[in-house]
C-alpha cells in the first residue's frame, strides 16, 4: 500500500517485515510460534522490541513484572499518555500474529508519526505486558491484571508454573526481565489494542474491522475427578469406577451446556490429564482445565451453576470442583470506541461492532482508564494454532484505524 | 500357618517376608511399588531375587532379553525342567503382589522342597519373565513372548520407551540386565504361573483357590483423533472441531461396547493424552490406547469391529486406528489344570474355576509347553492399583497348591 498524498498513512510493508522478523522468534516447524511467557524466547523476542523501539527514538522502562513501556515523548510529557499495545508471548503451539501484532501495531504508530513529523501533545507509549496467555503461569492477562491492581503483584510473583516449577519471580530473575518501574503507579490517558479477531465472524461477513465494544466474561474451573484404578482385564465392566469415562461425560456436559445457551456461550476442555495414564490400567483419576464464556453476566452464571449439576451428577465418584478465576464482562469506554469508529469512517474501511470472545489485557487497562480495541480478520477464524493467519492488507488497515484513533486521544488537553 | 505333620507344606511366614522385603524395592507413599521394567528399582528386584535364589542352591542364569531362571537341579538334571515364575516389574503405580508373588512363591516352592529334603526327578527353574506390564515398553510379556518365539527378539530390542527415549536394548545395557545365555532355546516340560486374581470373583464367591483353565483374548489399540486448535473464546460452538469431545464420544462408545458383549467382554481406554493440552486452545488432537478383552475369539472380533465403526462415525474428524496387538484367547493344558486340581483337593482348598481377563506370561509359556496357573483372591478385585491387597492366608494356601502341582510334573519321567 503506497501512501496517499495528503492523508496520515502507516508503513503496512515496514508493519508486515516486523511481524516476520518477530516470527522467527521461537519460530515452529509447522509455521506458527512458541514464546512462552518469560522463557528464552520471549526473552529474545522482548530485546528485539526493545531494539526496535529505542531505535524509534522511544524511551524503555520496565517494572517490576516484567511489562515493557516504550516511551514517545509528547509535546506535554508531563500529561498522561495514551498507551497501546498487547502481547509477545504466546501459546505453546501459538500463531505469529496472536499479540505481537497489537504490540507491532503500537511501534508501527509511532514510526509513522515519526514519518509524517507529528508531535502529538501528550506521550504514546507502546506497551508488552508479561504473560498475556496464560499458559505457563495461571492466569492470564498477568502484566496487565497486576498493573490494573486486579491481581496482587507478591501473589503473581510467587505463582508456580502449570504442572511445576519455576516461579514467576524465578524466571523474572533467571532471564533478567524484570525492572525497576513501579507496578501500575500510573493512570494513562486511554488504552487502545490492536488484535486478530481470533475468531470467523468479520471473515464470514466480508469485514475488514471489527470495532470492539465488549468483552465476554470468563469463569475458569480445575475439576478433579477420582475413579478407582485397576486392572484392564479381570474387573468387570459393572464393577468399575472408570475416571476417564466419568470425565467424557462432563466433556461432553460442557459442550451441551454452552450450547444451552446459543449463539453466545462457549464451553471448552482445554486440560485434560488422565492418571495412571497406563494402557491396561482403568484410570483412576483425572484433571480437567475448564474454560466456560458469555458476554452476559447472568448467563454465565448459570453456565458455571449447569456444570455444579453436571458435576455432582457424577455419582460415586469423588474428586473437586473449583472456580479458579472470574473475569465479569466488559464494556469498553464509549468515547474509545467512537474514536475507532471515526478512524474506521475516515479511511472509509468496512467495519462491524463485535464483541471478544477471547480475553485481552485491554480487559483489565478498562478498569482503570477509557480503552478499545480494533479487530482485523483472521483465516478461518483460526488462532491458538500454527496455522493462524492473517492478511497483509487487513494488518495494514487495522493499523491505519490505530493511529488516527490513538491521534484522537493523544491531542486531548489534559 | 504351623506345618501339619507327614503334611509337605511350605512356609507361610517366610514367603510373606520375601513379599513384603521385595515390595520395599521402589516402594510408594501409598504403600503401593513402582519397579518399571529395566529401570533402577527393577534392576534391584533384579539383584535381591538372584541372592535369595542362589542362597536356596540354585545356579542361575539370564537371556538376552534379560529373562532370569533360577535353577534347582533334579536327579536327572539332563530332563526338561519344570518351570515357575512370573514377574517382577510393576506398573507405575502398582500394587506388592502382581507378579512378584509368582516369582517368590516359585522361589518358596524350591525352599519349601529343600527344608523337606525332596529331591525331584526333573529340574525346576523359578523364572522372573522380562517387562511383563508392558507399561514403560510395548507390548506386555515382552520376556516370554520373545521367548516362546511369538516376538522377534530383534524388533522387541529395538522397541522405544512409551513416549520416547531409550530402547529396551538401551536399558539392558545401562543396567547390566542382559545375560549370555539363548533367549528360548530350551522347552520346559510344564510351566506353572502363581497370581492374584486382580478381579473380584474369588473374594465374591468366598473361593481361597482359582483354578485358571484359560485367559482372555486380547486386542490393543492406538488411536488418534484429529480436530482444529482454535482459541477457546472466539471460536463459536457450530464452527469447532473439538479432538476432546470426540474422543470424549469413542471413550463412551469402548464402554458400551463392552457392555454389549457382557458379562465376559472388557473395554478400556487407559491412555488418553490430548495436546495442546492448554485452558484455552480446543484440543486440536487427542491419542487414546485402547484395550479390548473377551474370552471368545468370535465376540472379541465383533468389539474390535464396531469400535472401527465407532470411529469412523466421528464425521470432520482425520486421524488413525490402527491394531497394535492381538492376543488369542488361550485353553490352559488339561493335565497341567489337573496337577492344580488334584492340589486343591488334596489341601481342601475351596476352589473354582475361572477365566484370567488379564494376560500373563502363561499366555505365552502355554504355546509351547503345557502349561497353568494359580489365582489367589486380592481385596476388592483390585490390581494395578497401589492399595492392591492379598491375605497372608491366601498366599499361604496358593503356593501349597502350587508346590503339589510343581512336584506331579517334576516327578514325570522324560
Amino acid at each position: 500500500m503506497s501512501k496517499a498524498a495528503n492523508r496520515l498513512c502507516i508503513d503496512g510493508g515496514r508493519l508486515w517485515q516486523s511481524l516476520m522478523t518477530m516470527a522467527e522468534i521461537g519460530a515452529t516447524a509447522k509455521g506458527g510460534v512458541c514464546r512462552l511467557a518469560l522463557s528464552e524466547t520471549d526473552r529474545d523476542g522482548r530485546r528485539l522490541f526493545a531494539e526496535w523501539a529505542e531505535a524509534a527514538g522511544c524511551r524503555l522502562s520496565i517494572d517490576g513484572i516484567g511489562n515493557m513501556f516504550a516511551h514517545c515523548a509528547g509535546r506535554d510529557d508531563s500529561l498522561a499518555p495514551v498507551l497501546v499495545g498487547s502481547h509477545l508471548d504466546s501459546q505453546p503451539t501459538g500463531g505469529k500474529f496472536d499479540g505481537a501484532y497489537g504490540v507491532l501495531s503500537g511501534l508501527e504508530v509511532v514510526r509513522a508519526l515519526q514519518d509524517a513529523g507529528i508531535e502529538t501533545l501528550r506521550p504514546i507509549e507502546i506497551v508488552n505486558w508479561t504473560n498475556e496467555e496464560g499458559s505457563r503461569f495461571a492466569p492470564a492477562m498477568m502484566g496487565s491484571g497486576t498493573y490494573s491492581g486486579a491481581l496482587a503483584l507478591e501473589e503473581v510473583l510467587a505463582q508456580e508454573e502449570s504442572g511445576g516449577g519455576q516461579t514467576v519471580a524465578e524466571a523474572l530473575t533467571e532471564h533478567g526481565l524484570a525492572g525497576d518501574a513501579p507496578v501500575g503507579e500510573r493512570t494513562p490517558h486511554a488504552y487502545f489494542e490492536a488484535h486478530i479477531e481470533q475468531g470467523p465472524i468479520l471473515e464470514a461477513e466480508g469485514h475488514t474491522i471489527g470495532i470492539v465494544t465488549a468483552i465476554q466474561g470468563l469463569r475458569w474451573f480445575d475439576c478433579r475427578v477420582e475413579g478407582m484404578e485397576a486392572h484392564a482385564g479381570p474387573m468387570p465392566m459393572p464393577a468399575r469406577k472408570d475416571a476417564l469415562l466419568a470425565a467424557s461425560r462432563l466433556v461432553e456436559r460442557v459442550n451441551a451446556i454452552a450450547l444451552e445457551h446459543a449463539p453466545d456461550g462457549r464451553g471448552t476442555v482445554g486440560e485434560f490429564r488422565i492418571s495412571p495414564d497406563s494402557r491396561n490400567v482403568i484410570p483412576g483419576s483425572v484433571h480437567l482445565g475448564i474454560d466456560m464464556r458469555h458476554p452476559d453476566a447472568d448467563a454465565l452464571a448459570a453456565m458455571a451453576a449447569a456444570l455444579r449439576v453436571a458435576y455432582d451428577d457424577l455419582e460415586g465418584y469423588g474428586g473437586t470442583l473449583n472456580e479458579i478465576w472470574y473475569s465479569p464482562p466488559t464494556l469498553f469506554d464509549p468515547t474509545c470506541v467512537a474514536a475507532v469508529r471515526n478512524a474506521a469512517d475516515a479511511l472509509g474501511a468496512s467495519y462491524r461492532e463485535i464483541t471478544s470472545g477471547a480475553g485481552h489485557d485491554a480487559k483489565y487497562m478498562a478498569d482503570i482508564c477509557p480503552s478499545a480495541m480494533v479487530f482485523i480478520p483472521c483465516r478461518d477464524g483460526i488462532s491458538h494454532n500454527e496455522i493462524e493467519s492473517a492478511e497483509p492488507e487487513h494488518a495494514t488497515v487495522g493499523v491505519d484505524v490505530l493511529l488516527l484513533a490513538v491521534l484522537e486521544k493523544a491531542q486531548e488537553p489534559g
